[in-house]
């Protein structure tokens, strides 16, 4: 045996122990690489130094939690602007290198680098302000904004901002060479184990046959089934992405949040068809509350861009075979997120997509065409 | 945050907890795909098939238990070469395709599949053979002779077989362009770094420079002290594979397993340095017992050739600076190989190196040289 590949999924039922939770999902983030790579996202990282940089008099004598403050960059951020005291939680080892960085940044008497979880550690007291990097591929991957709203929950005081407040995920219909590519490496693939059967009989005189069907099923969950990270430019675009769900983060709930996610909504389509992907993403807006908002709004977009995407990218989910439409047809989509039952980290979305308009394709468009991915 | 890159190695002390053990080892296993990247391996594969088919009197009327069915292909071996009754034993969801896979070959009549670990099951009898294809990277990694040698002690008959028997890992000295490559893709990521160091300074006027001796470090470790998979061609062995350990599994104990693994010998140098990397593999062999042994004894080996590698490749440790030495020199090489403490599957190797003989490079050579590895 020689396990190569790391695994994506387990196969266990149900929601991961604490321990294989620590050990599948905070790991990566003890790498003074990976905190690298979020960092010199200058698009992410930038937003968050406008975000408290250009709003000091929110920052000013405030006390403020920072949700998995990693290298400890918005600790510092908020330290600079002006905050009496940053509380700057963080599960990993990474804590130490927090520490030692705000400690060479000479803000050592206001950041206080706290290690565990933010379900398990306690506060001397509210907090003004939260801020926290806690998105996830297609905003929700990695489920983080539990602990982000946990912390709200236990630790914010009245009237105290969130930084992010707002989010919303998009969808847009693109024309890619993902779903042909991914059917061609997918009938590839079965070519490979037909061949493979041809040898097993041949060689050993077993018949494998009786596993075809489940190879088949597991090949095209990974080639076609799966969202894959991808940049895409806007001249992919057919037409104009839509927000699907909009989130104001001081009244979300967290039963709201783990319950599955439904939402309608049309694609208007400027190009005609084939639409051959939708393309997932998330923007989150810097507004801060009711009570204390901002003086300059920032948002921080992880849609498609002729520069270059963010480390999110956007997440791609093929259509196959792809949905054809003329120009001004829209789509009507009811999508549905879930988190998996195998991984509460990971998610798994639905899509039923009909086409309306006057032309032909909406014309015989009767019944919702479904569609499934998992992000993985 | 965007958590990519799967994590190879948890941050938590000590032996993972049996969930976490499960999630991160055995779900590789439950994916057909890679049950077909390990059937496919045929020289793998084959020398099974050879030592229980050209075995049959071995085997004829025989209770038999295969430790990791997988897709229970070595179970079908054993009832096909006549073993009265096969239990096929399989952690993982893959039982059940394991169990499909014997009814369609008609052979649910002797293998009876049952799911569970080896430590966790009971038997309702001895066996008379225990066969088992638990090998992982270096021979060691994954640490799953320690489940075949419980099962010896919890189920094998007095007198029974181990398939296979013994085992050996050797090493050899090779030209390979590994460890120029590794250095330059360090010095590269280092290079990267000071950029890094100096675009958050001008962005966020924030100084990241204390955490520039961890991240050497952590580059250091995963560009040059971690040994990689390669398929070695045998014209770059600059002299012959020493076996430095040698197994009799009916012998060896649980303890002296887990043990760490410390060995010196003798690399005689064919030709002359630089030796840029030591090539790690193993042997098995199929001999069967002291009292049952094999008519035709088979040997599956993994070491370098040129018709390509078996799926385990080689583990290639790079030697940087290599080292230099004349034909006719010899290596004197003093290695441990350790279980890591942060996860008991993966492998740490330490060596220690001098140069014997009469060259110029063996005068100079008066201490050691010493180097370190992880096998991820």
């Amino acid at each position: 045996m020689a396990a190569k590949d790391a695994p994506k999924v387990s196969e266990l039922d149900g929601e991961a122990p604490e321990s294989t939770d620590f050990a599948n999902y905070f790991c990566t983030y003890a790498y003074i690489y990976h905190q690298k790579d979020m960092l010199e996202d200058h698009k992410r990282t930038g937003a968050y130094y406008q975000a408290v940089l250009s709003n000091k008099r929110q920052f000013q004598g405030k006390v403020v939690l920072d949700v998995g403050t990693g290298s400890g960059i918005l600790a510092i951020f908020a330290a600079k602007a002006g905050a009496k005291k940053v509380y700057a939680v963080e599960a990993t080892n990474m804590a130490k290198h927090a520490r030692s960085l705000v400690e060479s940044n000479k803000l050592g008497h206001i950041v206080e680098v706290i290690q565990g979880t933010i379900e398990s550690i306690s506060l001397p007291e509210k907090v003004d302000i939260i801020i926290s990097e806690w998105m996830g591929y297609f905003l929700l991957r990695e489920s983080m904004l539990d602990s982000v709203l946990v912390a709200r929950d236990r630790f914010l005081a009245p009237g105290g901002a969130l930084y992010p407040s707002h989010a919303a995920i998009y969808m847009a219909p693109i024309r890619s060479n993902l779903a042909n590519q991914r059917t061609g490496e997918f009938q590839g693939s079965m070519e490979g184990w037909a061949e493979f059967l041809h040898e097993m009989q041949h060689y050993y005189q077993v018949n494998l046959d009786c596993l075809s069907e489940s190879y088949r099923s597991e090949q095209r969950d990974y080639y076609l089934h799966t969202s894959q990270w991808t940049d895409t430019h806007p001249q992919q675009m057919l037409g104009p992405a839509a927000p699907f769900i909009k989130y104001d983060l001081h009244k979300l709930t967290i039963e709201e949040l783990k319950a599955p996610l439904k939402a309608e909504f049309l694609l208007h389509m400027t190009d005609g068809g084939p639409v051959d992907a939708l393309c997932g993403f998330f923007d989150v807006w810097f507004r801060g509350s009711g009570e204390n908002p901002v003086d300059n709004e920032i948002r921080l977009s992880t849609g498609p861009d002729p520069t270059g995407a963010t480390h999110w990218g956007q997440q791609t989910f093929p259509l196959h075979p792809p949905i054809d439409c003329a120009p001004g047809d829209r789509l009507r989509v009811s999508v549905e997120v879930t988190r998996r039952a195998d991984n509460q980290r990971l998610l798994q979305v639905k899509a039923g997509i009909t086409i309306e308009g006057s032309s032909i394709y909406a014309e015989q468009s009767k019944t919702p065409r479904t569609f499934r991915w998992n992000i993985e």
